[in-house]
């Protein structure tokens, strides 16, 4: 396996859809599938597919295929879903209640083990068996619950002081759903969830 | 402008980060910039930006770099985001409501003019201006409206149905929340949005 720094964001995007694919192929009870099936499952060519896996290691014989099983548990451990994440998501509004309501995150392995507010009027409602918690506690919370990612769902003029507060208690990635760019430290890694990009792939197919 | 059957989901991604960038210099005052400036903050190379852009036509002047302004405007039309967007919503639950809070939906030009749910409980709420109207009423109302677009945030078990519907009532670009696969007529856009892609870009980085 090759340096994940000199991966780019997009081959991990399509790791994550052959990742689907292959659970597809799974829960259809195939044994053996080819690149040019899952490649096309996942909207690339199979020459993107061997490229992209060619980075991690011999996978799969000439002639032959893949083994479903076998390459699923494979990209599995490469997107390192073979263990469980600890989540801690601040800002306990609509979009925070949809992601702890969302099943695909925990079958994942990501668990929201903590949630935080600064509004009264929202610590203390306990959602799906966590309970809401004044912002003030991030620090003891996550260090005591071990919290290795953050999410960020607070308005972004609040974004920034949130993402301080993560980096300062020790959370290693951040994942922001606020309108604004967020600086951390290079040994954090950040991810931007910006949800027009997607209506804006439509638009374009639209116009 | 060649063909925009052509031009890749990632082509159109990119676009979206390089519309970002520009914004983001407006905002700065920047009246030009360099094909590094934009690449460097839309985190591609500067070869990449300039196949892009030669996608579509002939942008900026070797020596002089970008009008900021101007660039910023032709991303935005090949984005079809110089238009308004009507958009419908289906399943109103925390997601939906979020997605209706959401200003940059509205600033780029997507605003959502109808909300729907099956749940009576829900009917008749109102949701910054727009009520929760019955899914029964999808086809009257979508057409009354003018709806361009639909998105689904029901249950998984639901989708299909209700994607069927938006199809029926002449919607011509579907962005799906639902963990399932849709079929649609290849005359429809069909985009899916998956929360924890993101979020294994995260784990794969961390470990």
């Amino acid at each position: 396996v090759r340096d994940t720094e000199k991966i780019s964001e997009s081959t991990v995007r399509r790791l994550s859809a052959y990742f689907r694919a292959l659970s597809d192929l799974l829960a259809e009870g195939r044994v053996t599938t080819s690149s040019y099936d899952i490649a096309q499952r996942a909207g690339v060519t199979s020459a993107q597919l061997r490229k992209d896996l060619s980075f991690f290691g011999h996978f799969g014989k000439r002639g032959t295929g893949y083994r479903v099983e076998a390459l699923h548990e494979e990209i599995r451990a490469i997107l390192g879903l073979n263990r469980r994440w600890r989540v801690a998501v601040v800002g306990a509004g609509n979009l925070a209640h949809a992601l702890s309501e969302y099943r695909e995150f925990r079958r994942q392995g990501f668990e929201i083990v903590a949630v935080f507010d600064v509004d009264p009027g929202k610590i203390g409602q306990e959602w799906d068996g966590v309970r809401v918690e004044p912002l003030t506690r991030f620090d003891a919370v996550a260090r005591e619950r071990g919290v290795d990612m953050g999410v960020i769902t607070t308005p972004a003029a609040a974004a920034q002081e949130v993402a301080d507060l993560m980096v300062a208690a020790g959370v290693r990635g951040i994942l922001n759903f606020a309108s604004v760019k967020l600086q951390v430290p290079a040994t954090v890694s950040l991810r931007h969830v910006d949800m027009a990009i997607e209506l804006e792939s439509l638009s374009f197919a639209l116009k």
